[in-house]
């Protein structure tokens, strides 16, 4: 298989102590550079959150708050341990909710998804994403950049050009949403132009329909999906074992019962909160609004961490999953 | 002033010393990896273009041609030094003519017209250019990335929103036309938003008509321009001294008689061509279509290099320029 992060195969109980390890450390930076969590939790020592119990004690950072605390306090609500000027791109997400992409590589840590979907250096990647105002475009572009593949940042270009682009490069693989994937192949195979260099996909921000994937495969093309969003950046990502979404390495997820902090009992339905160790665009508890359940067990593709089903609904409004009605209070 | 490229203020002599050394490495460079190159002039020893009438034998690239020739032997006629796998970013321009983007810090070297614009270290550049399969998007962006400014990637974004952008993260700087910046402040007033952050721009693409540069001056925006092309990057760039377009230190910048190879008495209007010094994404002769004219003098700003005035017209057409008919053949 692709070659990874050894992160990636340490034992469960080697990864806890490690995500442990640090978050104090992330706790204690942000609450010194980011006034705005301080605010919301006086009483928190950062040096005392050293396990789930503790951390589960912050109050939720709600992503439908957003809007209200970066209006209050522009730009970023305090949450932020950077300032605009520090920033390699700032963003805005309807809402308006902004966002930053931090000066690093693979700052969005989108390259594990891409990796885990077979995209490797030399890859021409078609990027199907938006790069105006929010960040999917550049999620894509960054994460292939780091494994040293060329991009072709289409965007919402039409259809014609970018089928035509895909073709005169020979693009090997895809990032976007799989509904579009499916308009350009029908668009390239309209138009009599060979697209059978293009066999990985590494697709997002919509369901990812069984049929879609299985006519998708048969015309050569593998689709795996993952998760995020444009606040934390990647979140969880399928792997070629397709069971399931792995958990990123850099992120503490809890599920929690909606409407309250509580985890839930594991793989029970609740809201995807999650808790980003990274030096500089940490995250604390973020409530994403998504509802999704820890999958049992272990991915057979050798990687160990947690797992979480795929997207099940939005937590803010009373949703039926899998036949039950998970109410957010 | 801003702090500046040393290689900007050396005499013309050491420049045209340096342009020629450099020249016949290029040369042989290209001729070995663009086989395009070899094939359009057979009879050139690379090694003995060590002056401008060695060089002016060889064929001019036109921009008409490169449709045909990418579509004979794609993706780039034989003319790129390296293959779409090893690009950082893949581009496709009306025509379509496909381009490329190397993997390097400034790899159209925009930087150097947008700090002769005023741009530096922490400027919030509101960049309005499209990154969607044409690069102009990407120049402003990786030109203000190497001077350590932070990027607001608003492409075609709507105005509304790209106007509460720009004003949630203060924006100090704007690149993309100039018509649209007066749009986006045209906007943001209406919105009552506050731009009084905004106090340069960087313009291309498009005339700058001296009343917009004006109005917009009054509005706190002092507006500079820069003249390149998707295939060569920057080629000349306005500074503060707003005498005609000072020529980037690494091109070599022929003024020749449209429909001819032929360089044309100094001071005359003809077709701008330009050879790029840029070793990972050099360019031979290129004919840009463009008509301009060599500015005699120097610059009071301090920089040395040859200026030219602003765009003139096209040289495919017969164009009427300042009261002359210039014929292109």
């Amino acid at each position: 298989m692709e070659e990874d992060d050894p992160r990636e195969r340490r034992s469960p109980e080697e990864r806890e102590r490690a995500l442990m390890k640090a978050l104090p450390a992330v706790v204690s930076h942000v609450f010194a550079r980011a006034p705005g969590y301080r605010k919301r939790d006086p009483e928190v020592v950062p040096e005392e959150v050293t396990d789930r119990a503790a951390l589960a004690k912050l109050k939720l950072l709600r992503k439908a708050e957003l809007p209200e605390l970066q209006r209050a306090d522009p730009p970023f609500g305090g949450l932020s341990v950077i300032a605009p000027p520090q920033a390699a791109k700032l963003f805005s997400s309807p809402g308006p909710v902004f966002e930053l992409e931090p000066r690093s590589v693979d700052p969005w840590r989108a390259s594990r998804a891409l990796r885990a979907a077979g995209f490797k250096a030399g890859d021409v990647v078609h990027n199907s994403f938006s790069y105006h105002l929010t960040p999917a475009g550049t999620m894509i572009e960054t994460g292939a950049h780091a494994l040293g593949c060329a991009v072709i940042p289409a965007g919402t270009a039409p259809t014609e050009a970018q089928a035509t682009a895909a073709a005169q490069f020979r693009a090997t693989a895809y990032g976007g949403t799989p509904s579009f994937l499916k308009v350009l192949l029908d668009r390239a195979a309209e138009m009599k132009l060979d697209l059978s260099s293009l066999t990985r996909a590494s697709v997002t921000a919509e369901a990812l329909p069984a049929a879609l994937r299985k006519g998708l495969a048969e015309r050569g093309v593998q689709v795996l999906q993952w998760y995020g969003t444009a606040d934390a950046g990647l979140i969880a990502y399928e792997t070629p074992a397709m069971e399931g979404l792995v958990v990123d390495e850099d992120v503490i997820l809890e599920i929690v019962r909606p409407g309250t902090g509580d985890p839930v009992p594991q793989g029970e339905v609740g809201e995807v909160v999650v808790t980003i160790l990274s030096g500089d665009h940490p995250l604390l508890r973020f409530a994403t609004g998504d509802l999704s359940a820890i999958l049992p067990g272990q991915s057979p593709c050798g990687r160990t961490n947690v797992r979480i089903r795929g997207w099940m609904g939005r937590a803010d409004q009373s949703t039926k999953v899998r036949g039950l009605f998970v109410h957010p209070s």
